[in-house]
């Protein structure tokens, strides 16, 4: 209940923050800004208003959580939480040009709308602009110190998505990738950012653990996507809003498919196939315990996460909240 | 002579801080950082070390030398020197993409060796790097308040890079474009750079004349981009290394090309023919007095950046070195 009020509180504060350094002019620039607005989900492809749910804006309530937690005033991280997830937004519209994904969450994606090299462009603008949220922390009256430190761990979380991205494309085109190299690519592209966000904010928080923060994020990130895989297998289509087992029929290499190709031969024959039969895949991954091997390794970083966040000292209210958000995410079936 | 002697001086120390931001590891990610160092031009693509001139490092040096004039250590502004090296860089591995070029420099481009969705991720990256070469502007002891004057400007002048880029993605598609829509154009896609390397050089070196600065690339930075337009039709091919009106065949819209078009029917027309006719857009372009207004705007812009180089102040021997580097950009054959 605290996290929903949490989040009913601070939603539109995290707009807001994020609108405010993304204006919409109307002068030659409209379309280039257009672009940003619809990807954000605040208009639509004419750039007329449009309220649509883009993203769970998890990483920036994290962010704030955290700096409440660490005994800071949450608004004073505003400009943080924001430059998050522009910066994790940034990244959306890259990756569904490298991916070639036509549509996210059910609209058509910049670049499909758009083209390309103007998607690019207006990606590299929204990094850009991700930048200069984090200037409005001393505005926030964040010390410029502090300021410095901030962007040390901002910039370097924007390299280790390159990093992880980059290790992601390369394993499309490679016969085999082990588990651990996997796990290397999704603590680069996926943990980070979140591990990011929970140390960024307890920094803003003037935490003395902010270590231990990062380490609290980086695990639930880890959890957070061994989960997104599970569900991209066995999740219910009713819920995730994608077919059940799309993650297979485009052959994507996620833990549990990679945990079963190193154990079930059959199950590599199957793969093999120019046409994949997706069901028997799904029966061989379950037979191989590749369900049960990724439940418990989401358990396993869900439980260090927790033991990460008990000593960093997160206390009060926004622990407890914290708490409550650690164990939403974990439970979510979509 | 001066700017030979400071060239020879600081290119290799402009290197120097490049690579200490851009390691090149024997792990997994080799071919991450083998594709940045390829594109500075300190590799072969198979990541054996080279030396390619890659780019006059123009930026850089224009940022150590108003430092310098403005009464500071050219030293301490190297790590912003190189961050804006870097950051050009980023944007020429976008470009590339975006405007199809299979080579660059007589090499083949990132993205035509390595594919669009590492070559955008390599793109992403060097962006990061660039901004986190900023931070060593700490260790070079430069305050930190400081610091974020220098990233506020650097942002800025990283959103209005996307700007210009934008304007000009649209121009292809577009039927006629106006010389004042070219000028803003250019005005973000190549001089806010070049006037971003200046100020930021003279803010690092304390210069209360900062804005002074800020013109002064501003103004160079025009006169520069119309000097290569000019160079595109009427250069020596001998010299610029591409064929002659090059420009042209590629109908791409530079200013000696607008004026033209708005003045002569007969242009429009030879422009409008499936096959173009080289010689006779030429002509007509000359007859149009294309040529001559063009290099009048160069000159009017170049005399624009030499009166705020004197409303600066810079002075000293760097001031007379930075007058030599005008003279140098406005003299260029190639």
């Amino acid at each position: 209940m605290a996290l929903q009020a949490f989040f009913k509180d601070y939603f539109p504060l995290i707009e807001a923050e994020m609108r405010a350094c993304l204006p919409l002019p109307a002068d030659a620039l409209r379309v280039y800004y257009g672009m940003l607005h619809y990807h954000m989900g605040w208009s639509d492809e004419q750039f007329a208003p449009a309220h649509i749910k883009a993203g769970k804006r998890m990483r920036p309530m994290l962010c704030l959580l955290t700096c409440q937690a660490a005994g800071g005033v949450a608004q004073r991280a505003l400009p943080a939480a924001a430059a998050i997830e522009l910066l994790h937004n940034f990244s959306l519209i890259h990756d569904d040009i490298e991916d070639n994904s036509p549509t996210r969450r059910g609209r058509a994606t910049v670049w499909t709308l758009w083209g390309v090299p103007q998607a690019i462009n207006a990606g590299d603008g929204l990094f850009a602009i991700a930048h200069q949220a984090l200037e409005r922390l001393t505005q926030a009256g964040v010390e410029a110190a502090r300021v410095l430190q901030v962007q040390v761990m901002f910039n370097r979380t924007c390299l280790e998505l390159t990093h992880g991205q980059h290790l992601d494309i390369g394993f499309e085109t490679r016969q085999s990738v082990t588990v651990a190299e996997y796990m290397t690519m999704i603590a680069n592209k996926t943990a980070a950012l979140i591990g990011a966000s929970a140390a960024i904010g307890a920094l803003v928080g003037d935490s003395e653990r902010v270590d231990d923060y990062a380490d609290f994020g980086r695990q639930l990130g880890l959890a957070f996507q061994i989960q997104d895989d599970i569900l991209g297998i066995w999740g219910d289509e009713a819920l995730t809003g994608k077919s059940a087992s799309s993650d297979l029929a485009t052959r994507k290499k996620t833990l549990p498919v990679l945990y079963g190709l190193e154990r079930s031969e059959r199950l590599r024959i199957v793969y093999a196939a120019p046409e994949m039969n997706v069901e028997a895949a799904v029966a061989l991954l379950s037979e191989a315990g590749a369900r049960e091997y990724a439940q418990a390794e989401a358990e396993r970083h869900h439980s260090l996460a927790l033991e990460a966040l008990d000593r960093s000292g997160a206390g009060g209210e926004a622990g407890a909240t914290l708490r409550e958000l650690v164990a939403s995410l974990l439970g979510r079936v979509a």
